[in-house]
């Protein structure tokens, strides 16, 4: 059976974890506090990187969300989650990384970086950049694919929602404010949704974090 | 003809500039210096986020250097650049995904965090866990899936040959030596290499960038 190692609010384990509903594959669940567990030996084994989410198929150990994701719509290719068109496949697998990239981070600027205009104003900016592009996308159908869900929904679409809990409305992009509702109540959010009293102890955990300088969200490395 | 923007010293530009040239495909180069011409309009309207890498291929602009290389393999399939083995496959991928999500960040905190040892620890311990886990998949064969490049090569093998500039031996890991010695004597290689007046004003660039506190190294949000 597949082996899948998450942590509650895990963002990265959440795609995984959704995709591995949706596609009604069995799975054995293992959680994993990162509170110093993840660099056991029997987890640096299965992971060096000492990371969640980790799927382990048959002794066949992978890491990274996003390996994974292509991983699963390789071997259980039904339902598939990738369009076939290479445009569309592409639009996807772009937002994809735009997620990881680009939204996440400016996330967590806005939950870290209280004391410094310049630095929430570029994440706004960010993120009003991925709302935009969303919208955009969003133009044809439902999903950004046309009527079935893909890896844009499951990761990007398990991360938007998050937005409104941080004071940003959807309403200026009402596309994506549909499109986020209807993931949203999908059984498959609902199932993985933490609690409100995991989300206390995770922004806890977050702001604990030493405050960043404002300037490195400004300037950056362009490498 | 396609368009590529791209930046000098940009490594996620390189891994994309390399692809084209081995796929022997024509393109327009255009550089962008990164020091405030990502956000004119005009660039905006072809990438919202204002970063290099970008591909334009007639008028569908493509962002994110790993979404620009996975479409070029759909697009340009020849030669390709992803094996037809679903593990070997998604090994190319994780070392891809690996090389910017652990690599690379890795190899920025040696270049700017001198003053603490837990940060550099870390950071090398990234780069070992790395090296390790390329050393593991080059068993077979000179290259990660055989006898052709990947986008594993490209990727990985675009930015691990920066690793002794860095004052890290590769000498203790013989194959990934080996392979990195011989990518780095291809001709796609060696067209793509910045001058040494490029990366000392890169590395200037870098370091003038504030000091990242230490702590936020050794404990990365985990979502």
């Amino acid at each position: 059976m597949l082996k899948f190692y998450y942590q509650k609010f895990s963002l990265y384990s959440r795609s995984v974890w959704i995709a591995l509903l949706e596609k009604k594959l069995p799975f054995e669940l293992i959680e994993l506090a990162l509170d110093g567990d993840q660099w056991q030996p029997e987890f640096l084994a299965i992971n060096p990187f000492g990371r969640v989410p980790v799927l382990v198929d048959n002794n066949f150990s992978i890491f990274e969300s996003s390996s994974i994701l292509d991983y699963l719509e390789l071997q259980y290719p039904t339902p598939c989650f990738l369009p076939k068109d290479i445009k569309t496949l592409t639009i996807v697998r772009m937002i994809k990384m735009l997620t990881l990239h680009e939204l996440i981070p400016a996330m967590l600027t806005l939950i870290r970086v209280t004391n410094n205009k310049n630095a929430i104003e570029q994440a706004n900016q960010q993120i009003t950049a991925m709302l935009n592009f969303l919208e955009t996308q969003l133009d044809d159908g439902l999903y950004i694919a046309g009527d079935q869900i893909t890896l844009a929904e499951i990761v990007a679409g398990s991360v938007i929602i998050w937005l409104p809990d941080l004071n940003i409305t959807l309403s200026n992009h009402p596309k994506v404010e549909l499109w986020s509702n209807q993931l949203r109540q999908r059984p498959t959010w609902q199932e993985t949704q933490p609690s409100p009293e995991i989300i206390q102890d995770w922004l806890k955990r977050i702001q604990k974090l030493p405050k960043i300088r404002a300037r490195q969200w400004q300037q950056k490395p362009s490498i």
